[in-house]
């Protein structure tokens, strides 16, 4: 049996282990002093993939999804999670020893105004809280008159007997020719930001920015080619990168020394209190910024600007090397979906595969591109109900057979040229004609965001609304945003534009995000497409305004079986026939003679 | 020659009015001290409407526009306008003397910390500025290093030697009927939310809101029924209202004191000060309440919480009495429209009219109603090249003669039962194929919103763009929101609800809105339709959500001749149709048989 590299399906942690830990920890907190203390999910730059040392939440409680909070006092304990985990928390802890709080309904503070008592001291790791989240603790605690106290060390580190050592991915460079432009240019760029903001620095605390910013790729998280690390770029001068020095081979930090000083991760403190000493006007990454940084340069007499990421908005902004390199990894990517999609449909009807079957057959097909470097995040391959949870991770506890009715599958690669992101839903057997009429309003969502015109200025907020209109005609509606930026092998999660109700960034030419509307027949099945897309200037007769549209990027067929015609517009039923003859253009040279004929099958005029 | 009793033509300032009452001001600045002073159009409550005494920026500078602000110091002087006004202020100001400035791309703040010099005071009147907006004049002076000086009396009123007295429009009460609440009701809901949040009391500033929960009515500016004046509602006990006495007949008075203790004015102050000194919790609306009352009761030791008004929202859902005084009054006022738009076709073919005459007219034939309390503002009325600017107000200078080509009318009416606002495009003689193909797409976005349905929970920004997405097609926009709330029997803007990029606000049903895109061909034409719409409870078969729609409530015909069948679908053909129909029947009654005939073909089918 074939099995998977870069994804695994056990369980790393148990509820059980939530009451031993719990007590391990409060006896340190009570040796220290303390009443309280806060455990999150993030690490020391608030990522959404953090390394297993830092899986400090999933160690105490159990919890293993990518948001959550415990607070730890001497005689209650809570762990907080938003609408995504309020199944999932129930099974991965036991709420008896951690109660489970809805974050939005009951959030931490007012949890915390409530339970501490007056003069108790509550502690908490300051390099895991932004400024902004260590504002909230600090008024919870002055509400209940009780004292928030920065650890040096964190206590749960003290009592975790074999926490893994924190990791030293081997670093290398980003290629010249996916990176498009050099390190040299970027930090220019950065410095030219800095000058015409009247900042004399600023600290990339996010990891994705360091990459980004020094051409530079790693292995310190799964699924992420990131090197943890700090940098500051000042605004005249060189850059310092402070990073573990076992990371780099010679040859690497050589080219590396060229564009930047490179220093231990301890010397950040020095370097930022130098800043603070010159009274210098420091900017920050406020999502990313832990509070410790903050505070250490406001202490030390600098003026900290804690706010949007400078460097998140030049990132998302693919160059021609960038979009270039994502369309050859794209028709790599949909070459080995449409084999996989046809070995799918050769052997699902069998009803003897699981779910973690299709997973490890998926990745199967991606390796033998031969140039795969991970999967972009564990894919959520879902049968039946499990298809109609958004986030669901398959487990060997959750792993269904693969019967009669949908199957939905979310995945990913991470090619040096470009990472992916793409969800197919596939029907075993006959669809229902309740199944076809919702995939085809989802199709309709789909094809109204790809086709989409729209001037300059307009942010993914306002196109959110074209993905729905068809599932709201019928009383009907998904709970996730329709899209989310995409990083150049990097996060399959990057910001600032979303196709959301909260994605108010203006879209640029060069952005590239996904299209994935879905629906969600709870208990039953769910169905989601969803394509990557990018930014592009559309030109218009007659326009008066500067126009976008949108280029597609995934090329994988979408299952006829699920479509009803009937509902479909002739322009729509156009763009179904063009997106299939052009996957037929971009996929088929990579393919053998066989795939090729199922592909032509699969993607028939209708 | 008929005359408009509710809109005046006549330009009440000249720019030549600006360089002798600078210089008055000037004198009157040094003689206080002062370095420099900063001149906004609101009033105390931070109005729209303001009345005659409060028009200190028009005095002053000779700009009529609804929003502006004047900066003064001793060597220069500014007026900072929007883009809604950047033609405007040229034509009303001596822009040798105020120097015009764009709002957005040098805001006042940031041009006074460029010309005040270190240790300058610059005053200010605290009744005429927001809490908010003091900050950032705060935050300008810190800059400067100069000092910002709350002044007793305002400086302008002491040199307005023919500054009207502030006004004394008598007070009625808002008949039951057309309120559908009493004011006790009201105001026990409103000390319900109080409890609930924890406030002791919350300070009424905006005027609505007064005359929302009290149910009363007033004449202290044009166009919107207002009285002038305060309240502070306690979470428990008798409400106090402060309103100049005069203004109360003894049967009102009387009334009113039976769910409100009456005071002057003036008793404001100690009151606030009482709330402060019992270390009171009070609120405030952020948008309308005075940096002089907030910081009153901080001073006094109270706390202000400055945040979202929470009669707003309230004041936003209508209730059945207000829905059926609506639809009521739109009835009879699509009835005068259509009178006059039945006399517009007869009449604007000599091209002998002017934009004047016409919105002369339609006043006349609103009045005609017998029962027309006001225009619910000064209508726009604009023929050709005038009909692009979409805030214009027509005056004698700019009146233009009504020729072939395109004519716009945005108007609306004050009744006892409602309000109502409206805009209707016209084309005298035949349309061009562009007018034609613009018109249309306006209204299939028309369209799109009065026929979306959507889920509970979403926002008038989710739907804006289904306004602009037949726009967007051929490269083109409108550079408004498309949909403003609207009061009953109060101001004909409303909010918290839109439907523009801003309205994040959830519909709920019974909130009334405008739907009203547009296109404008800049130094040529513009084009709008505007009808009010209600949000409604949709019950749609297999419905998992809670969703909603919109009823139309105003009724004329759209006229034909702009229309291109051929750019509209069959359901969007079928909706104006069925549009046409019913206004047929809702307004037919209303009318003589003359008119009815005019209408009849006016609204044949297409």
């Amino acid at each position: 049996m074939a099995e998977a590299i870069f994804q695994t399906f056990e369980q790393k942690a148990t509820p059980a282990q939530g009451a031993p830990h719990l007590k391990l920890l409060r006896a340190e907190l009570k040796a220290r002093g303390l009443d309280g203390f806060v455990i999150p999910r993030t690490d020391e730059h608030q990522n959404e993939y953090v390394p297993a040392s830092s899986e400090r939440l999933a160690w105490l409680t159990g919890f293993m999804g990518s948001w959550g909070m415990a607070v730890v006092l001497a005689d209650t304990a809570a762990i907080f999670v938003d609408g995504r985990y309020t199944v999932q928390v129930r099974e991965q802890v036991d709420v008896h020893t951690f109660t489970p709080e809805h974050l939005i309904d009951n959030p931490p503070e007012a949890w915390l105004e409530k339970h501490l008592k007056a003069g108790q001291k509550l502690g908490f790791d300051p390099w895991l809280h932004t400024a902004d989240g260590t504002k909230k603790l600090e008024k919870a605690c002055a509400a209940a008159k009780a004292e928030l106290i920065a650890v040096d060390t964190n206590p749960v580190d003290a009592v975790w007997a074999d926490r893994p050592a924190p990791p030293l991915g081997q670093i290398v460079l980003h290629k010249p020719a996916y990176a498009g432009e050099d390190a040299h240019t970027k930090l220019k760029r950065i410095q030219s930001k800095l000058a015409a903001q009247g900042a004399d620095a600023v600290v990339l605390t996010d990891a994705h920015a360091v990459a980004w910013a020094f051409n530079i790729r790693g292995g310190d998280v799964g699924h992420t080619p990131l090197p943890l690390g700090f940098a500051i770029v000042p605004r005249e001068g060189k850059a310092e990168l402070f990073m573990d020095g076992r990371k780099f081979s010679n040859t690497v930090r050589d080219a590396v020394a060229d564009m930047a000083e490179i220093a231990e991760p301890l010397a950040l403190d020095r370097a930022l209190e130098r800043l603070g000493q010159s009274g210098s006007i420091v900017k920050f990454d406020g999502a990313s910024a832990s509070n410790r940084l903050v505070a250490l340069l406001e202490r030390s007499g600098g003026q900290a600007e804690v706010g949007i990421d400078m460097i998140a908005l030049m990132k998302a902004v693919k160059n021609n090397a960038e979009i270039a390199g994502s369309r050859a990894a794209h028709a790599r990517d949909g070459a080995a979906m449409t084999r996989f999609l046809a070995w799918f449909d050769r052997e699902a009807i069998s009803e003897k595969l699981t779910e973690i079957d299709v997973a490890i057959a998926l990745e199967g097909f991606r390796r033998d591109t031969g140039v795969l470097k991970d999967v972009s995040f564990p894919s959520i391959a879902g049968a039946g109900p499990n298809a109609a949870i958004p986030h669901y991770k398959v487990s060997t506890e959750s792993n269904r057979r693969v019967e009669r009715g949908i199957f939905l599958i979310d995945s990913g690669a991470q090619y040096e040229d470009g990472t992916t992101d793409i969800t197919r839903t596939m029907v075993v057997g006959p669809a229902t004609p309740e199944m076809k009429d919702r995939f085809t309003r989802v199709l309709k969502g789909h094809i109204a965001i790809d086709t989409a015109v729209f001037p300059k200025g307009v942010s993914g907020a306002q196109l959110d609304s074209f993905a729905r209109k068809p599932l709201w005609e019928v009383g009907l509606d998904f709970d996730h945003g329709t899209g989310h930026g995409i990083g150049s092998y990097l996060s399959v999660h990057e910001g600032p534009q979303r196709i959301a109700k909260t994605g108010v960034t203006p879209l640029e030419a060069g952005m590239m995000l996904s299209n994935e509307p879905g629906f969600y027949k709870a208990g039953h099945w769910g169905m989601r497409i969803e394509n990557l897309i990018l930014v592009e200037k559309r030109d218009i007769p007659g326009a008066e305004r500067e126009m976008f549209g949108f280029d597609t990027l995934s090329f994988a067929p979408i299952d006829l079986n699920l479509v009803e015609p009937a509902l479909l517009t002739v322009a729509e039923r156009a763009w179904l026939n063009a997106y299939h003859a052009k996957t037929r253009a971009i996929v088929g040279p990579h393919l053998d003679a066989e795939t090729m004929k199922w592909l032509e099958g699969a993607t028939r005029e209708i």
